[in-house]
């Protein structure tokens, strides 16, 4: 949709109500992330608010109810079209129209197809001015995790290592506490927080004994997740204390049936301690069951083979490299993916890189998928 | 030396001086860049002078025939203390005494042991006021390689490689054309052509049959060197066509005789393709006789076991790691350094970042000795 005049007009306070909706980040999911301002007729601003977490009040009703009679006449500025169906809370279309507004300035349409231009009918049926479109390109990048799950029927994905400047991520004999330094690693637990999920897999289990939390900066914590073909995992983990996050073991149907019994005795003991059979032990199995769980973004903290399974079966969308001023060779030494399977450099895509970030003495360089 | 409000007033002067010192980067081996400008006794600029290759006018000289007797009773600027030995060119000690002027200020005094004060103490007996030490930071900073090469015997050496954001130099197969795109491979040449010599292995002779030159940015372009045990070398590959710049083929005691006298045979069709035998086969030797051929700076463009052991000798004081945003992958793809040998991730020294630099949608990130 083209800009219009009016698309200008709005574009100051569509800007307010997507910085409101950011204010949820990581804690939405399964919904997107709204935000919305309410105006009164004299375009004054009169309310706001912004969905907190899922089965929470929406934006649009935290706005109504602080703007309160003042919005009869006025305007609402949506990021996303209201919904117009019986979820968790009652349709938002309703509590608009029963506001008496005049104008209703959307962002994008709703993509769940429960929604799907159903809430901007209704508003228009009860003779409502709306205008779509108004910052569309910035919600959608704001909620493009949640759109990619609505897309694909998998969450999100970004896989995330820690490396030295010559591409390792560990010393000959495995150690690898640790490559980056303070604030890198702050970073990381700001990244965890805006996933709904983190994986490892076994081998990063044995080797590392990882926490994998955000510490405290999201709550919940994020749901822990190990993907293990052999279920070969360490009686003592720190991912088996569930009592600062959850911890989901995920594994195919071939586990060994003792191997199962004893995290079945595991999770028994430790509530929040859980295992999933997928029907196949790979990357897209376990993002499918995970997106069926409600998470819009997750995040792979996993080792070079699994990393390199994820990304070839379209399981990774953004790529976060955290590299470290120091040379640690090593022959044999971890690199971040095992084999991809080209065979010519101009097969070898090349991903869309954001402007690289300085973390402390470390340097951040995402990249997003081609 | 403390500065001084002398040195405040001086700063700005030395820094035209610094400029116009940086304009002989990369051809003044085995003598450092130098620069002048001429005020005269009121202040106005009357010549400018850098040195601008060896064997050359020294920059003193060539500024203060410009200001011609417009010096008399001024004040020469210039970044190094002049000479006062015959060498190429007589002493600018002498030059300076008679052109009159009342005072020089100088950024830094001559490492050299021909000069080393020597050049200061005679013109303050001949009555001139010397002021020391204005922009000596600059100063040595601009001249780091050739002071390295003083303090050590061997010149400055800088490890360039190009990876994947994933830390491989090839993939599994070998394949490396190319890894970095238009602006970061001409940014070498650029490196190149500041650089005396460029350094390979005979693996990547081998492996990349690559060309080396600055593309004539430099003229003459810079020594290209293959540092080679076995002198295994394949019979024809770019580096022995002589024609556009000169190849050295460094090699040890052990190399074998036939390959020894096939290189004989080479040279003596070819100028500029010349067979060195080192007293051993190492990095140190490799830059000690390239020291004595006046290189003040060399570029490593070699594999991981030769850059690890030119790192292990402590043969290379800079990294130049040019990332491309691409995944490479590849179990037995190369990597940019071999086995350094460290046992936990507190041994592994962390070096100094510069910013990172965006050429073209590749990063180039460059560390320092730390």
């Amino acid at each position: 949709m083209l800009p219009t005049p009016a698309h200008q007009l709005w574009r100051p306070w569509m800007r307010r109500a997507l910085q409101l909706a950011a204010l949820g980040r990581g804690r939405t999911s399964p919904n997107p992330m709204v935000g919305a301002v309410v105006l009164d007729a004299a375009g004054q601003l009169v309310g706001e608010g912004f969905h907190g977490q899922a089965g929470g009040p929406h934006a649009e009703v935290g706005a109504l109810n602080q703007a309160g009679d003042r919005a009869r006449g006025g305007t609402l500025v949506v990021t996303l079209e209201p919904c117009c169906h019986h979820g968790r809370t009652p349709p938002c279309s309703e509590a608009v129209i029963a506001a008496g507004l005049q104008q209703v300035v959307i962002a994008m349409a709703d993509p769940n197809p429960q929604v799907a231009g159903g809430g901007i009918a209704q508003l228009q049926a009860a003779g409502i001015a709306v205008i779509q479109g108004v910052g569309e390109a910035e919600a959608r990048s704001l909620n493009r995790a949640f759109l990619h799950r609505l897309a694909t029927g998998r969450p999100r994905a970004i896989l995330k290592w820690a490396m030295g400047a010559d591409g390792r991520t560990a010393l000959s004999n495995g150690a690898s506490q640790w490559i980056s330094g303070p604030e890198a690693r702050r970073w990381v637990h700001q990244l965890r927080s805006q996933c709904d999920a983190v994986i490892v897999g076994g081998g990063t289990v044995r080797a590392d004994n990882p926490l994998l939390t955000s510490r405290g900066l999201r709550s919940p914590e994020p749901l822990r997740v190990v993907l293990s073909r052999s279920l070969d995992l360490p009686t003592s983990a720190q991912l088996w204390d569930t009592a600062l996050a959850p911890t989901l073991v995920a594994h195919g149907p071939q586990a060994d049936p003792a191997a199962r019994a004893r995290l079945g005795q595991k999770g028994r003991e430790q509530t929040n301690l859980e295992g999933l059979e997928l029907a196949s032990c790979t990357p897209k199995a376990l993002l499918e069951a995970l997106a069926d769980r409600g998470c819009n973004q997750v995040l792979w903290e996993c080792g070079p083979e699994l990393a390199a399974n994820a990304l070839k079966e379209g399981c990774v969308q953004e790529i976060a490299a955290v590299i470290a001023p120091k040379l640690m060779g090593g022959l044999p030494a971890r690199t971040p993916l095992g084999e991809l399977g080209f065979e010519h450099m101009d097969q070898v895509p090349g991903w869309q890189a954001l402007a690289p970030v300085c973390l402390g003495a470390d340097l951040l360089w995402r990249l997003e998928q081609p």
